[in-house]
């Protein structure tokens, strides 16, 4: 099989990754996404992995000469959209840095030129949910654990560091709840099963060292069907000083228990054994090996492109609920 | 000083605690607050630790016969505003069960009491503040740990075992957010010091073991003045075989650092130190000593009737954006 990458921006270290368990895919090309974007890094990444791809001046270029199966599109963030579709257009299956979209515009593009493309599949890089406590847990909420999901808490918490110039402009970025709520809006809709029907949020720019329009704090509020209701709590503002990058939580209320995921460990409350336990963890699967799997053996990849455009949907949803200040309801 | 108690169903351990410390205030009555309330419970304690109050049949004769200079209020919810108002109309300090009303126009009632009152004071029983943990959170919040407060996630876990007949009607209940929820939404405001601008909330009485109204779980998003925004998780769903009755929690992510209260420790992580730190708790004070002190001494009071009044029109305007799925905007 053949390999594009698209962009030098998002997590192509997933790519990177999966490649190593995947023999048979060969990365042919490589290309910038958005205008002014630097790919040097992902080049010396590439043959620092032993790849030595074309170097293409441009994606449509990279698209119609390297003519690859696959694409794994990572530029700058409100590019998602267009480069994706213009890939399943081709046939060419997508694997897509998530937001998938950053206006509601561009989402109903991107899943008309999905629904049109026949045999094309996509996946976006929700990729902590192979991380193996959100894994474990998983597995242990659908096996029951908690009994009746009624309520979910997702906390997403990162240092902010130094950011480039494309995240410092709405346009651009897309705004913190798509890029870094995205995850744990995911989350709530994954572990839930439920579908999302109000959101209200908030959103803020202060305290952002300098980053122009990218907000520092957001918080949302879902409620969803069957009466159970999400908040996600979203910042740039974990210390320097704190042990890791990423502060990644999830706690889950259900009728018959309460399941929490902290410091990488999966915690759980129920009636079957007294007190807190914490579960073993299942190994890591790599998201991109996983999605090349679905392609070449069938099996069903743990994103499905439903999910990238209804958790895109959401997020986007909220961003209008932050900035217009009023409940916004889901069709 | 004369002391009277009116009703047995809310926290009236913080006034036998008190109590112990306060060898000028006696316990010179007891009353039902309630229709149907029985304080049998009260009676039983009352003699334990030692007083021997005269027992009123009502509350009315209670206040005028008995002649308090304090009487502590704490019965079926929905009474609290109308005999704390009763009390404050004679001149009487009252310290109450919070929430301090179930209905806007009962807590109107109950502020227009207090306002032409004079010298009477209030206090509610909002006596999680003096917990170590967050006490000392409390003081190092204004000693500046976290720096400028951006955003807050609080967090009430009870188990719900077998609730009296009173929990089970929004009638006499005043729903899940003022009743437990209250103090989380009180923590909110205390920590940060910002006022509320909006809320949307969301509750739902699924799985509530044949309780009736009562909502089992509850999810709040308030906007703050200064764009602070704070979100709250409230539920009767922590497992029987969990460790503790409640898991009180609030997480405070500041300019500058974060703090988080979870299992009786408090935990920061700010530019002084690298990692986490564990704060050294401060000694338990008694809410009820503190608010005698108030009257006697002159000190103030950690709970002011402002903050009682303002919060609990908090509770009731979520339970509104709640009820009604639409934000409610403060005035």
């Amino acid at each position: 099989m053949r390999l594009g990458i698209i962009g030098s921006t998002g997590h192509i270290n997933y790519v990177m990754n999966g490649l190593r368990e995947l023999p048979h895919v060969h990365l042919v090309g490589v290309s910038a996404g958005s205008l002014g974007e630097s790919i040097d890094n992902l080049i010396r990444i590439v043959h620092q992995e032993g790849h030595s791809p074309t170097l293409y001046s441009n994606f449509i270029e990279l698209l119609d000469q390297a003519k690859p199966d696959i694409v794994a599109v990572a530029c700058y963030f409100h590019d998602h959209a267009k480069i994706a579709a213009e890939a399943l257009r081709r046939g060419i299956h997508v694997f897509v840095e998530k937001p998938v979209a950053t206006s509601l515009e561009d989402l109903d593009m991107l899943k008309e030129a999905y629904q049109s493309s026949g045999q094309a599949q996509l996946a976006a890089m929700f990729g902590i949910r192979y991380d193996p406590a959100f894994y474990t847990a998983w597995h242990a909420v659908k096996n029951g654990a908690v009994g009746r999901i009624r309520l979910l808490h997702a906390q997403k918490s990162y240092r902010l560091g130094k950011r480039g110039e494309h995240f410092t402009s709405r346009q651009t970025y897309g705004g913190t709840i798509p890029w870094v709520g995205s995850h744990a809006i995911d989350w709530v809709h994954w572990y839930s099963g439920e579908r999302f029907e109000t959101v209200y949020a908030s959103h803020s720019t202060q305290d952002n060292g300098g980053h122009g329009e990218l907000e520092t704090t957001a918080m949302c509020l879902f409620t969803m069907s069957n009466e159970v209701s999400a908040t996600v709590s979203i910042d740039y503002l974990r210390p320097t000083a704190a042990p890791t990058h990423g502060d990644d939580r999830i706690r889950i209320t259900g009728a018959e228990g309460i399941l929490e995921i902290r410091d990488q460990q999966v915690l759980l409350i129920n009636g079957n054994e007294s007190g807190v336990q914490m579960l073993p963890l299942l190994p890591k699967i790599e998201i991109f090996a996983d999605f090349v799997r679905q392609i070449t053996e069938g099996s069903v990849c743990l994103v499905s492109p439903e999910d990238a455009f209804y958790v895109t949907e959401a997020c986007l949803r909220a961003v209008i609920a932050a900035d217009e200040k009023r409940v916004i309801r889901f069709e």
